[in-house]
């Protein structure tokens, strides 16, 4: 199962895959800006597309053609202005959307925000609501979408080890969360199909990865 | 047939408003964002509601309650920052559809940006893609909903005094027009259910507004 993570070069998608490399099941292509940023991927085996996510949906579809599931876990990250919150976070993950369509690629995993609901928009604080608001709509194309999609909605993420435990659902009490054990919940969702169709919020717990996820039915 | 205003305090908004209330099968009731707004709409003898396009859902619903319709004209305006763009001109105008169906009002007129076709926002400059971003997917859930919708998109808007004439379509070529005559063609086709499911573009030209609507069948 090959799988295109776009945003490889952020935090969440190093971890991802190099974890992907690692099992056997899986093979990775890493979807990066620009070519300063190969060498890690290179060291790991992984495949390399370079693609600007500004750039439009038939240059993301390219890099999409032929594999088997897309991962968005791209973000305009906080250091940057509103305006690659609305060109990243919502219009890169719409057009990723499309591309997948464009490139006949069924399983997509979105990483979101821990709570991107209507609430969550009004509740925030102004200078977090675009941010919410970019996710929301993105979260809200997909699922409209006729996708085989998963949406994360991880806690405060952290860079500490992974323990590969976890709590996961609906529902759960805002918490921190390592990037690593994120990177290992999307890697067990794209070999659980019980996560199709489903969006679920993930902080660190007790449950292993694999378990948390098959409760989930 | 009453129709609430959004964004009554806009130059269009204005232009719209006094229209309204000089044509006896219209009522205007203005939403405004504060009572130092409201003495242009109480002159013109107009219903006045006051509330932040920032505020949720049941805010403008308790506005849009018992209207016939509703009209979008609300803009973040150049000077804002793009975290306004988000929240004005995409996350507030998806409010005021919701708002619409809470308050069972199925006619809803968006005034849109000249252009908000996907080529539109790859081919804008990186300054002005975030506004046409946002007005695409502005748009799209307006599209996307049961509403009776009409999207008007206007060129380059003028204060230059309206002449009544326009030219009106799908794929009319990028010129000027005067917002006194968008607020007429808005009007118009409040009167007119030949404009509802439509979008179309509008410029300066040779037709007489309710003759073009006319010829959208």
């Amino acid at each position: 199962m090959k799988i295109l993570v776009v945003g490889a070069n952020g935090k969440i998608g190093k971890h991802l895959v190099s974890l992907i490399q690692k099992n056997d099941n899986l093979e990775a292509k890493a979807m990066i800006r620009n070519k300063e940023q190969a060498s890690f991927f290179e060291d790991l085996g992984a495949e390399i597309s370079i693609v600007d996510l500004e750039q439009d949906i038939d240059a993301i579809a390219n890099a999409a053609e032929g594999v088997d599931a897309i991962v968005f876990t791209a973000g305009s990250g906080g250091h940057t202005g509103k305006d690659k919150t609305i060109m990243v976070d919502l219009d890169g993950a719409v057009k990723t959307i499309e591309a997948a369509k464009v490139a006949d690629v069924k399983r997509f995993i979105m990483i979101s925000s821990f709570d991107t609901s209507r609430e969550a928009i009004q509740e925030a604080a102004s200078s977090f609501a675009p941010y919410v608001a970019a996710k929301h709509y993105a979260d809200e194309w997909l699922k409209n979408s006729d996708l085989d999609y998963t949406i994360i909605h991880p806690g405060l993420l952290t860079n500490d080890k992974g323990t590969g435990q976890v709590e996961l659902g609906s529902d759960v009490e805002r918490g921190e969360v390592p990037r690593e054990d994120i990177a290992s919940v999307i890697a067990a969702s794209l070999e659980n199909d019980t996560t199709i169709g489903k969006e679920f919020q993930v902080v660190s717990g007790k449950n292993p990865i694999k378990e948390a996820l098959d409760s989930l039915n």
